[in-house]
């Protein structure tokens, strides 16, 4: 899940020398931590990873506002890409009106608290947690749409034209991030994540005149990412099994070959390297996503966010009231540990995030309520292995050895 | 608190092609893991930093030991640097041995379990953890001694002979590393790591013959590092003022200039980017230091190593008792999180020697036992900020704003 937007916009770049649509300095919220570059601009996720000490960033101030605004799109939007962008910002916000309300039904007890902010070039989200409820520790579901820029270099802007040099890359960023942490330790955390990408047609400096312009030919670029994992604590077969199919169903609704090649790339991306385990038992997780139609590809998002509740839910259903000890609760917060150890050591878009800015608050509402990391003396010599054949030794085996489940 | 040996060993250079002092393929263990490079191999550091996915290390394996051996040094160790090192394990040895008593003492419940680790190639540690005593949560006190050798570009061999290609610069490393995190929230987490680094002469292959020896004027290096550093909680003033001059008293006794910079080096090092703000309140932490003589920094190194219980004890004794509330322990959690992200994300020790491998439970043992998450909606804005002049404010307003405490 990595967020080269962040890092490209981290770079200083005038504001002054910015075209017409080039506004204002921005970064993507955490709630699109996901978002990633195409392939044409992979060098430079790689150029700017390597400084040691990353620029900092420039980043545009958001504000609280009091309301709901109908959009956060700005109204100067061309309809040929607004389509898409209105259609996604809808999609993500009735997926998170949907998940928050299932989530308080089941709950009983919490409620979310909402936070609604924008920033004045245009973009902003809405924050929602639910914290400390009757079933859920922790629960937040976040959505934003963000504007932003590329410096020059961080694309290969067509610049046929021998006088001009490469400008600014405007981008167009939208996603909704969740994740759900029950009380239960028979209960399982869930994640997911989806978004959408944009980019304008670079500008191009016409010099002597020293203004910019669209790139002759530049490309205007879109693509999709997202997925769904579950994280349990302790496996119960039925339930790994049914969130599983679901996810599968969604994917071969479009394509018999998403389901597969998504449920590997979850299974990859989750991985701590340092443990040699994956985080939890996955699901499915793509990104990069244009080589379909672009409506294919905002119908399977849409899908696949729409699948969330049905896939989830009746997991918690079953249980949420199983009757547990100090072990089994104890085995949770290590496992929470691991989940901590992921997100603040591996996930691209959390510690791309931390290092270039945004809203601390939002990166890291993906962190449990509570963690726990205990010192094994009994191994002597490392691992700390959970007896083979016990009901931790089986979660742990299928982290270590992800398993086809459906 | 680099590891740049960390990085270094890990590039994968056939010990086939090493001179006699080169035996193993080692990876220095978490309990020195603020090591870091004379400034004639910074270079390394950043380009090994570069690479987005670093190369797996060969690390021999550590094997467990059913009793502590008299000395980890090898046989072959000369005697000029021989006694500069086999000094520098008996000291480390010492403290280790004297915080562990005044630990138990204090405790009065706890025990420490100890771990006794060694390499087939020479070197080996101590590990020693108490975990849910009475008075502390978790405490590790590691030592450890590490062979290695940099791969030939790590170092800027003398090569002056034309038949001569740079070949591998072995090294030497030692040291102890603590953290103590007590139950009580008013009273303090403590950690300290003190080390000591040598290279060999550099190696160089003679062609046509292909067999290495010392590079002609190649020099032997060496440098000490550390630093002991205060994190509570609750400001009691007292508790800081006495801490920080312990500090001082061993400064003074060998430069006055040392305080002064080390407790700035402190200050500058423990700081969490994304939060804007210190891990603690300080204390003292220095590197790469060999610009004085070195019995001189050896008796230094071992003045700090040795102040730890006066600096600590006392304050532990006057605040293990102390009543509190629910609120208090909470608040105390939100800090203990603040510690996780500063270990995860900043701590260079920790975070590359999770990603090149090593002995994972002695790297982790940093971290508390239990850290809590709060997402804190009253501010809709991001930090999580308590009420200007409360107690916790006064906290957090030290640890964004250091203080001079003597």
């Amino acid at each position: 899940r990595a967020s080269p937007a962040a890092m490209l916009t981290a770079t200083t770049f005038p504001t002054t020398n910015c075209g017409g649509s080039v506004r204002c300095w921005s970064i993507p919220d955490s709630s699109i931590t996901s978002l990633t570059t195409t392939p044409s601009s992979l060098t430079i996720r790689s150029r700017r990873a390597s400084r040691s000490h990353p620029v900092r960033a420039m980043i545009e101030k958001e504000r609280a506002e009091t309301q709901r605004p109908d959009t956060f799109l700005r109204e100067t939007d061309d309809n040929s890409s607004g389509d898409v962008r209105a259609s996604f910002e809808k999609m993500i916000r009735e997926a998170q009106d949907s998940v928050c309300s299932a989530i308080e039904a089941v709950d009983g007890g919490g409620k979310f608290k909402e936070d609604v902010w924008s920033r004045p070039g245009g973009g902003g989200g809405i924050s929602r947690v639910l914290q400390d409820g009757a079933v859920w520790e922790k629960a937040g579901v976040n959505v934003s749409v963000v504007y932003g820029v590329m410096p020059p270099e961080a694309y290969r802007a067509a610049t046929a034209n021998g006088n001009a040099k490469p400008g600014p890359v405007p981008f167009f960023a939208a996603g909704i991030s969740s994740v759900l942490h029950p009380k239960n330790p028979f209960a399982p955390t869930l994640h997911f994540n989806y978004r959408y990408f944009e980019t304008d047609a670079a500008k191009v400096m016409v010099t002597p005149c020293q203004y910019y312009t669209d790139a002759p030919g530049a490309p205007r670029d879109w693509w999709f990412g997202g997925g769904t994992d579950l994280t349990p604590a302790y496996i119960f077969e039925e339930d790994v099994k049914h969130f599983h199919s679901v996810q599968k169903s969604a994917c071969d609704k479009f394509d018999p070959s998403f389901y597969p090649r998504f449920k590997k790339w979850c299974d990859d991306y989750f991985y701590i390297k340092h443990r040699d385990e994956r985080r939890g038992l996955g699901g499915i997780f793509f990104d990069d996503l244009n080589d379909y139609d672009q409506q294919m590809l905002l119908s399977f998002a849409t899908e696949c966010a729409g699948s969330v509740v049905a896939a989830y839910i009746p997991i918690i259903e079953r249980r949420k009231d199983t009757p547990f000890t100090d072990q089994h609760k104890a085995w949770q917060q290590l496992r929470r540990g691991r989940y901590v150890e992921f997100n603040l050591v591996y996930d691209r878009g959390t510690t791309f995030g931390l290092k270039t800015g945004g809203r601390i608050e939002s990166i890291l509402v993906s962190l449990p309520l509570t963690a726990r990391w205990e010192y094994d003396h009994h191994d002597a010599l490392g691992m700390q292995q959970p007896e083979e054949g016990s009901e931790e030794w089986k979660l742990l085996d299928a982290c270590i050895n992800p398993k086809e489940w459906v």
